[in-house]
């Protein structure tokens, strides 16, 4: 391993890290708040939920009130003006259904002076929810759903209209009070309307489709729950305003950001990669070894989440199997090196971020008599990697926006 | 299929194209020839060869003599002062052993003030062939290595030292006069001692080398070969000056430039690409995606010679699966195509070069009821994109450089 490379690549991960931090994340997304003459109440639901609240009492120095719903263990402690509630996750439990009814309690009988700040992180589906129909029947149908093949997509929009703050229904119950939502994304494209159901955004789904999932999985439910699925969701929402941050198009940014301050020009591919781990590696070698030798410091950048096809039973996960088989490929390419690490801090079931190649490890691979391919088909790369000092240790970082990829060519 | 995309592809696809047909490829290569004050001999070989030396003899008006050797039925006609042969191809034959022979006549003699012009294409290795053993146990060599598993550099590293012309010795037979060597590249990253294994290139290997290979096979063979194998191929030509064309990177330069003339912002990402090509076609997909409504005009292209993983046992080929395997990610993304062909005009087991999908493909797919994932499983491209008109129809073209694949987005 070349030093001096490993050291750009772990700057390079710290920048990229920091920025998407739940605290600097949405920090930076609420520059553009402005609250109306009145109150502002504060409701956070996810994962992320207790950090995010907390850095928004710290940014804005004073909230009227407000409610944090987050995982069990997940509360670290008091935040002014705040009640902070755990409950369960990923399946709702009688916690999270009083935690959300105590949200909506806060966000009624608010004028149009009012704000509510509304930040959702990963989890919120399971975390804020209050279902029209039983937590029982509710369970079951989901099950059933899961059970008979329905896409994430169906089973949304069941869910949806089975409950009183999904698909955009928590922001009409905010009217007329001004909704500022900050969504922590934790899926590609950030698609609005699917991170935690979408408490706060338009609702693309309709009753017709709900009556098409319904009959083509022989779905029996209730007559409370039927006669739920022919209520509209709303369709448009005037009082919000949204503000995505702590994506993977930031995590890819930042990357972009810190190369270009340590002197690389950078090519932003893609902050949508899902090809196959270590496919993605081959190609961005590819990429490398056509610019070597230009004399350039180049940095080439994607983003996404790329999936590990299974093929053995060895310990690794997506980065660190991208990384590796990047290897072969920049071998001897002076200067050369690929890593790619995920932001929460663990890659696949290990205890590293990612992996770490550059244009001497398939060299060490090989004077240890561990063959690169080999350990591909058997989809092993943590102890490939550990062996040549290849691994990227961040220990869990907080949050949750994807992977992102770095190819870098120090010239 | 939207017709204006359609159009600029093909567009594109005919310049890259014409850019690297042997034609334009030697004439642009010899724009730095420079001839002695002496006599100019043409030695042409390989599939190319007749192409290389017309086009030579075309642009240079006058040659004083040379031989052209290539596949039987390539000999198009004849070129004044040139004598051509038509021998075995991949196998040697005796006409194979004949014509070199020729060849190594009509360079033997020369002056420092004279020049050989020697242009070399695919299939040389077998075409352009003197053994110095004989024919029988040349052949009866190569099984046995082939069978016992020798790769392509070990069985190179043995063949070499069995012949008169391989491994830089061609280039040895014509000093003192100068070698113009004009090379038109089917392999990857241009490895010139491997191309026809090098008849005019400086040899790597060694003597040394060849042993290891012979005791680790447990190679039986004659005392002529034995012995042959002591003698060292040339390490410095110092008469030889070599020019690669119509290689892959010129293919890739020429996508790149007529998409610049089309006001095309580019980035030629690789043209050693060689990872899977479904995962090749989904990674510009997510290139695409992350670009669109940018508002600008882009081109990423990447050349090379993807893989194609068999699952199934339907019609297609690497770069109409490549096409293939964008669709669904480009899927109405206004102004974005993904297209890929081979320069041969022959992908895989088909009469298509390659396949074009765009934005509306996934659609019009859809509509017919064809599910991508499940033709991509069965290897059937070709006749998905048959359907929705995405074959690349040029014919053979008359070169072999590897593919191009190119990702537009018309903004």
């Amino acid at each position: 391993m070349e030093e001096h490379l490993r050291k750009e690549a772990d700057t390079i991960i710290a920048a990229s890290l920091k920025a998407v931090m739940p605290d600097e994340a949405v920090q930076r997304a609420l520059k553009e708040f402005k609250s109306g003459k009145g109150k502002v109440i504060l409701v956070a639901a996810g994962k992320a939920a207790w950090q995010m609240a907390k850095a928004a009492v710290d940014f804005l120095g004073h909230i009227d009130g407000g409610i944090v719903i987050t995982k069990y263990q997940h509360v670290k402690g008091e935040i002014p003006g705040i009640q902070c509630y755990e409950a369960g996750h990923p399946v709702p439990d009688e916690n999270s259904f009083t935690a959300t009814q105590h949200a909506l309690e806060s966000v009624s009988g608010l004028t149009i002076e009012d704000t509510v700040l509304f930040l959702l992180s990963g989890g919120g589906s399971a975390l804020f929810e209050k279902p029209l129909i039983s937590g029982e029947e509710l369970q079951d149908i989901t099950r059933r759903l899961l059970a008979c093949g329905a896409d994430i997509t169906e089973m949304n929009t069941i869910r949806k209209r089975l409950s009183a703050v999904k698909g955009g229904r928590f922001a009409k119950e905010c009217e007329p009070a001004h909704v500022f939502s900050i969504v922590l994304s934790d899926i590609l494209g950030d698609p609005l309307d699917m991170i935690a159901s979408g408490p706060a955004y338009p609702d693309s789904t309709t009753c017709a489709q709900a009556e098409i999932i319904v009959s083509k999985y022989g779905l029996k439910i209730s007559p409370k729950a039927e006669s739920l699925l022919d209520i509209e969701t709303p369709k448009q929402l005037d009082n919000v305003t949204t503000r995505v941050t702590g994506s993977v198009k930031e995590l890819c940014a930042a990357a972009d950001k810190k190369c270009r301050e340590m002197g690389y020009s950078t090519v932003l591919l893609t902050d949508q990669l899902s090809c196959e781990a270590r496919e993605a590696g081959s190609f961005l070698a590819s990429i490398l070894k056509t610019h070597a030798g230009s004399g350039k410091r180049l940095a080439f950048i994607a983003g996404g989440e790329t999936i590990v096809r299974l093929t053995g039973k060895g310990l690794g996960g997506r980065n660190q199997e991208l990384a590796l088989a990047a290897a072969p490929g920049i071998s001897g390419l002076k200067g050369a090196c690929v890593f790619s690490f995920g932001s929460d801090g663990t890659d696949g079931p290990t205890d590293a971020a990612g992996g770490y190649v550059d244009y001497t490890t398939m060299k060490a691979l090989q004077t240890k008599n561990v063959d690169v391919y080999q350990v591909l088909q058997e989809n092993d790369a943590y102890h490939a990697l550990r062996m040549v000092g290849g691994l990227i240790m961040t220990g869990p970082t907080g949050t949750n926006v994807n992977d992102v990829a770095v190819a870098l060519l120090d010239a």
